[in-house]
């Protein structure tokens, strides 16, 4: 299947098609210099496949984790690309999860002020989520996605046989973030949750997931208007993720947005069945925390601008509203937990 | 006098003016959060008539110099805006010369994805050239501007009141960017500096200067054409630049691109003209050099694509031509020195 994201100048391809790594090289030239970058936690059968399609592959295998989006990657990346002499007309192959495609990406944004930026992911996450849309971003002092530019890549090529050797709480992960698309953009693809046999189902259900973000991408860019509603989750979600989910819980993002979608349900019925689906995916539907700590967190959100933020509201599966909500009014909202 | 630089959405006013530095906040929102950028070069006077006009004005004043444009001065602004709660509605402010804007305006593109860019150029360098254009960077490992961003600013307000505490050296090094201007696209801009009395013409050949580099990037905003133009005498300055200007000889940006204009020159006439300004404006129009050092960095240069590179010449002031060369041929070219 293919996608094209339609953003003028900047539209870009998005394959979707199984076996499809084993082909980049004939959806785009590699016929130059590529820096190739992964991370310790994607199988080296895959960056094997990548470089012999690479006439001048420049393989960095970073470590995986959040640690790695930081100044620090995107400087030893840029370095890389300039001990190899990489021009203005080479490129950037991004092969992993979001961490990779995130500051694989910014390094090409940045590097002789924007090189073409190809993005493979390998993860249910980022071939659901990140890969499209051209966020990219590192973290700074603790605060997720802080710095960090909008670049479209040239070409996604997401191949959902790589998920077979991804482990089934990372497959889940991702997930989260299909039935988040589901609730703000498609009751469908929220409906092929609740009857269950994801495995079946999940070329659909990443189809539809790519859908439900190129549309809202495809009318803002840049995020001044209804982009927000891809946060959808995302705002307590990230609170969740910087003070426990990596620390103490271990939760990954997915986990986090899901836990983080649950009070901005509108209606007593839907939460129940978001709830049912997240427990048949293995998400977690509960979790206490410190509500101070969280709100410091939702203080410091990038998107709080001004003393007010912008919450996705769901009241039934396939529609949204934004709803500028004062800060203060948050803590309460927040309360010491969820479920 | 105001221009307009029509880029569409993101288009910007520059407003050059004697006194203007003292009316910022007249011309553009400073009734927020904004990170005014500074260096140790720059009268402390400019920075507290800007301050005055903040309502939450954070002053940063880094270390003068080149060496301040790297990975760890951006690092450390968006640190600066993450710990004083800089939102996406706030603004970065730089003060200063073409250092202090690259550095500012990288920082403005990368945190939070992009927040507004005022740039208050104070040299004349920047007043002529760099302050516009949308080019911000750092460099790395010796080679300059290997990263950043185009990144258009909000509004430029260049203030010719503040070139009267400007060392006359320093005056210089940025007319040379106004000769160049003169050059590849305004025969009358250079006649100006051939009648000499250039206190009194200021303001024209700002003007001017900008006139011609704002047609240019209207055309070619990420410099896939004709922008190159704008590169001429950078190619062998730049090399210059980065082999001995910072080095044993401490030469400027503009002096060595002076010195990188000669070779470009297709006239024996023009050539003695330009030397005939240069001289009188005190710019070096000698230097011998190691020509395997200049080589190695130019083979290095970042529009150094596949093995050519793109030259700009001069046969008649007011128009040039772009030729394309490759790399090797360039060895005889630069010989040993020039002049």
């Amino acid at each position: 299947m293919k996608l094209t994201m339609r953003l003028g100048p900047r539209s870009y391809d998005i394959i979707l098609r199984r076996g499809a790594l084993g082909r980049v090289g004939q959806l785009v030239n590699l016929d130059r210099s590529v820096l190739v970058v992964t991370d310790t936690g994607v199988p080296q059968q895959y960056l094997a496949t990548v470089l012999a399609q690479c006439a001048h592959g420049v393989p960095v295998v970073l470590e995986q984790g959040e640690g790695t989006k930081s100044f620090a990657t995107i400087e030893y990346l840029c370095a890389t690309m300039l001990e190899h002499g990489f021009s203005r007309a080479d490129a950037v192959l991004a092969l992993g999860g979001g961490v990779v495609g995130d500051a694989a990406g910014f390094a090409a944004a940045c590097y002789m002020r924007g090189i073409d930026f190809i993005n493979c992911p390998t993860t249910s996450l980022a071939q659901v989520d990140s890969s499209i849309g051209g966020k990219t971003a590192v973290n700074l002092a603790g605060t997720k996605n802080i710095v960090g530019a909008f670049y479209q890549p040239r070409l996604v090529v997401a191949d959902p046989d790589t998920l077979s050797t991804l482990p089934p709480r990372h497959v889940s992960n991702g997930l989260a973030e299909a039935v988040k698309a589901g609730l703000i953009g498609d009751a469908a693809l929220f409906e092929l949750f609740e009857k269950g046999d994801i495995e079946q189902n999940m070329e659909e259900i990443l189809y539809r997931s790519l859908m439900v973000k190129k549309t809202i991408v495809e009318q803002d860019e840049h995020e001044h208007g209804c982009r927000a509603a891809l946060n959808f989750g995302h705002t307590i979600g990230h609170a969740i993720e910087a003070s426990r989910g990596l620390a103490r819980h271990q939760l990954f993002h997915g986990e986090c947005v899901a836990l983080g979608t649950l009070p901005m349900l509108e209606s007593r019925a839907l939460r129940t069945r978001v709830r049912a689906v997240y427990k048949a995916l293995g998400l977690p539907v509960r979790i206490r925390y410190d509500g101070d700590e969280i709100y410091s967190h939702l203080v410091h959100d990038k998107k709080a601008a001004s003393g007010t933020i912008t919450l996705v509201k769901v009241k039934q599966a396939g529609s949204y509203r934004l709803e500028k909500t004062p800060l203060h009014e948050l803590r309460a909202m927040i309360g010491e937990g969820i479920g």
